[in-house]
């Protein structure tokens, strides 16, 4: 069976259903005496609820940091909701049913509403709602959801994974996650992530139709394939992955206190991409020297409002404070109409890639980017931090943007706040535009910092997101090459650093050529560091010039991405 | 008023109102033995207006073109359509009614549903299904659509112009069409366009509401402005504008006849963009020396089955018989998600101008492609044509293309079919990954025709027909002047011609940039071919490449915008 990699890892162990759906809620006719029972029943179970979820909060916040523990606020917020309530209520006074029965229906027709919508927050909603729909059946039929405790290690298998299922679990004793259900960017894939327990999901139909508790399964986190009742041949194939996978981690694990350097010793910056304040851990884990990538959008998306400037700046502060003298790079707001974001009301778009987005909605919005630009200023003293504008197409945005940011100084110089003075600023260049004129820019800001998914995207005209054009889409595309060369060159030219976020930064083979082309700083997923930085050991400066040469004269992708392969050490 | 400037041209003139609607059906209950002679009545309505629409699209064909007149037959095909017929008859039968009243009922339920759809292509159906149903009804209950004849020269006013309406017009009469809904798309605007009838079109209510028969009106098709009842002065200016516009047009027409040719005697190519074959009279009266760009998607849309190989032959022949020894480069299919096309079961894609389309297309439906190349190459000998390939983004892609274009010609030879041996093979160059490997591309075709329209949404990611960023679109930006300037540059080291085929080619104020940048062909809409062979006239080489090498050194949009237009001569 194969589905999708959620959480890395890989393990062989045995099945631990988890039960579905026990809350099997008749639906029958009340009498109209018992309506006033049902009502207080109901109100009951859910103060109840509350008080289960914020305890789940509190012990599991723990485990996978306090920002991703906010689920759950999410889940008492919307148990605090009059609506929601009301409409229990009234399902109870007009359908005439008991309270089980009448949170069930309600809750059926909330989630169908919410899985019949495209946008993939509404359709996580949807899971939140009916999680809470189940505690609350069950706290009203006295039934209890989870086994109490695990009393070997297993790995459990399930239609979809609340939350709350698995902060509920022992999770020393699980050795896996799998799921019929879920995505990559689901609640329970990212706690998985969180808790370093590997998971795969989005496996159909076919997984709970043929496993069954106490099956044998192999569980590869890393590809997404997961074999039930493995013959002894595949299980030597596995036992022998398993090895060579920490044999890998062990290997690479030297690499966490270790500086990344060439072979001939030069120093390069190796640094982590964050999108929010619990990837640090990982970071820092992981070796990461600072942060080339601190994506903002998280702070403004899943919520109902805009976020304070103080919110803001608790996150800057402590993200500041975390990582002392190392570097941190924020990018400000880069959102578009490709996201639901309620509050800012962002019509829809024929094709979002292209549109009202990044520093373009910024320039126009600018309350939104001035309260951005004041927590990041008034955190910038309690560490390293820059500041980094996306999507830039023009010289005069960057001029924009530059004289908010000076006004925003003022103002806090009239405030009294403090903030540090000689903050760096750069840019993404991620637009072919941005390329064109990046001599221009240069002059402009302290670096650069190449946004390879978009660059590829706008470049070769290609929507990543689209698989019917899937195998269009590289950065060993011969023009991306030349387009990253001619952003380095320009940025030394005048004297600013050049770095590359984008995915790009953390593939091992493009590591010759990019270093060749004279990059100052990769930035990547916590994940990839350890190895970047041991491959960075293998290549002096010089031979990865001459092999950057080469590379620039051949004409098609398969050609690079041959010659890479080839040329890997 | 402002509305939209659907044909160009400024007239001051005497209204005349096309009765709305005039059949006031009465929807009365009838008796049982009625439904047979209504059901007779309407088969004969129907088989007269059959009659009626042939009769009318013989005789508009010689005026506006028999491609366009086929916008007729889709009117004979609906009311030969079984489904439409049963469907009145089952209304009459049913719903005990007359069959004017049938008719109506039925009309107005699929004209709802058309209109209710997102799709222009829809949307135009329903105009025809409201345009047929009025004829049947008309002829039902003996009205008369429109006046037999007019005594004096009009504006018509209407709501809406149907083809039809306007084909039994007496169109010499007419000063100029201005109606509440309608775009520029709608068959009534390119008719007027054909027609050379100014029009002003989606004016909205207020047109209805103000104007009366014999109110003044000035139409000026050029700006889309309406005045009702004008005032001294205004009448004044207007005069004098219609006087400038007048004097204009025959200052121009002399180049109609005139080879193009810079101020030092440089000949330059001046040719047409054409979107289908009725286009091509507009090339040839405002002296455009050949077709720079023939798009073929006509031949694709707003039909249910893929056009035939014998079809397309019969098209590109006849443009290559009147276009004689002068070049007409036909693009091949550039099509994409964003279009509705049924029979290509195109899916729905989040970004389709970053998607599946124009060669990515063709290369993966080659049973298409290959018979659009044996159309053009068995046309090839019947005059002087060249072929071109959208979207390139690859060398593979240009190679893929060409392997299939030598397939072709094999599978000619072998059933002894005759073409041009010679026939030019060139790529439009309209992403930036071609610009950013042009050098390797120019090495495989004849030419290059730079797309500036698609060039600009990719290089600087924006979607030009995004309101909320229409600003930031621009063939001024200096990303986009670099990026024309590297092409030409690359495609001469290659020692093949390069031309233009955006917008920017006929936008006067580019003129010296482009001619000093060394483009050797413009390729534009008919109407801008005069205005653009004057201004060359008025600049030599020098000149111009000494306005190019100061223009390359300009940081923004602005300061290139202000300098083009002091520099206009």
């Amino acid at each position: 069976m194969k589905g999708i990699a959620a959480s890395p890892g890989i393990v062989i162990g045995k099945v631990l259903i988890l039960n579905k759906e026990k809350s099997d809620v008749k639906i029958e006719t009340i009498s109209k005496d018992r309506i006033k029972d049902e009502i207080e029943k109901l109100h009951n179970a859910v103060e109840k609820a509350k008080k289960e979820i914020k305890i789940i909060k509190d012990n599991i916040g723990k485990e996978i940091g306090e920002e991703r523990a906010k689920i759950f606020d999410a889940h008492i917020m919307m148990l605090n909701d009059p609506e929601l309530i009301s409409a229990f209520e009234s399902k109870i006074r007009e359908g005439k049913c008991s309270a089980p029965a009448a949170v069930k229906q309600v809750i059926e027709q909330y989630a169908e509403m919410f899985d019949n919508m495209e946008d993939e927050y509404l359709k996580m909603r949807g899971a939140d709602i009916k999680d809470i729909g189940k505690r609350v059946i069950n706290i009203l039929l006295g039934n209890k959801e989870l086994p109490d405790a695990l009393d070997k290690e297993v790995i459990i298998v399930a239609e979809e994974l609340s939350p709350s299922s698995i902060a509920q679990l022992d999770t020393k004793k699980v050795l896996a996650f799998v799921t019929k259900d879920g995505s990559r960017t689901s609640h329970a894939s990212i706690i998985a992530r969180s808790l370093g327990i590997p998971a795969v999901v989005g496996l159909g139909e076919v997984l709970l139709d043929k496993v069954q508790n106490n099956s044998l399964l192999i569980v590869d986190g890393n590809s997404g394939e997961v074999y039930l009742n493995p013959d002894k041949d595949i299980l030597e194939i596995y036992k022998q992955k398993i090895i060579e996978y920490k044999t890998e981690l062990e290997r690479l694990a030297v690499y966490s206190n270790k500086k990344a350097k060439t072979k001939d010793g030069i120093a390069i910056e190796v640094v982590g991409n964050i999108g929010d304040i619990d990837d640090l851990e990982a970071v820092l884990v992981n070796g990461g020297e600072g942060i080339g990538l601190f994506r903002t959008e998280f702070l403004y998306m899943n919520r109902a409002e805009i976020p304070s400037e103080e919110e803001q700046f608790e996150v800057y502060k402590k993200v500041a404070e975390k990582m002392e003298k190392n570097r941190v790079v924020i990018r400000t707001l880069d959102i578009g109409a490709d996201k639901e974001v309620p509050y800012l009301d962002l019509p829809k778009e024929m094709n979002p890639f292209l549109g009202y987005r990044g520093i373009r909605l910024c320039l126009d919005k600018t309350d939104i980017f001035k309260s951005q630009l004041r927590a990041i200023l008034r955190a910038s003293k309690f560490g390293n931090l820059s500041v980094m504008f996306p999507m830039i197409s023009s010289l005069d945005e960057v001029k924009q943007a530059k004289n908010i940011f000076n006004e925003v100084k003022m103002e806090l110089d009239n405030e009294s706040l403090e903030y540090n003075e000689n903050i760096e600023i750069g840019i993404m260049v991620e637009t072919p535009a941005a390329v064109m004129i990046a001599d221009n820019l240069a002059e402009e800001v302290d670096f650069f910092s190449i946004g390879t998914n978009d660059l590829i995207q706008y470049t070769l005209a290609v929507d990543r997101t689209n698989k019917k054009i899937a195998d269009l889409y590289s950065a060993y595309h011969p023009a991306i090459l030349r387009l990253i060369k001619k952003i380095i060159d320009e940025g030394h030219k005048a004297g600013i650093w050049v770095g590359m976020c984008g995915e790009a930064a953390g593939d091992e083979l493009l590591l010759p050529f990019l270093l060749g082309a004279g990059l100052d700083e990769f930035s990547m997923s916590a994940l990839s560091i350890p190895k970047i930085k041991e491959s960075l050991e293998k290549w002096s400066k010089k031979d990865a010039e001459k092999e950057m040469e080469n590379i620039l004269q051949l004409k098609t992708t398969r050609e690079v991405k041959n010659y890479l392969q080839k040329a890997k050490r």
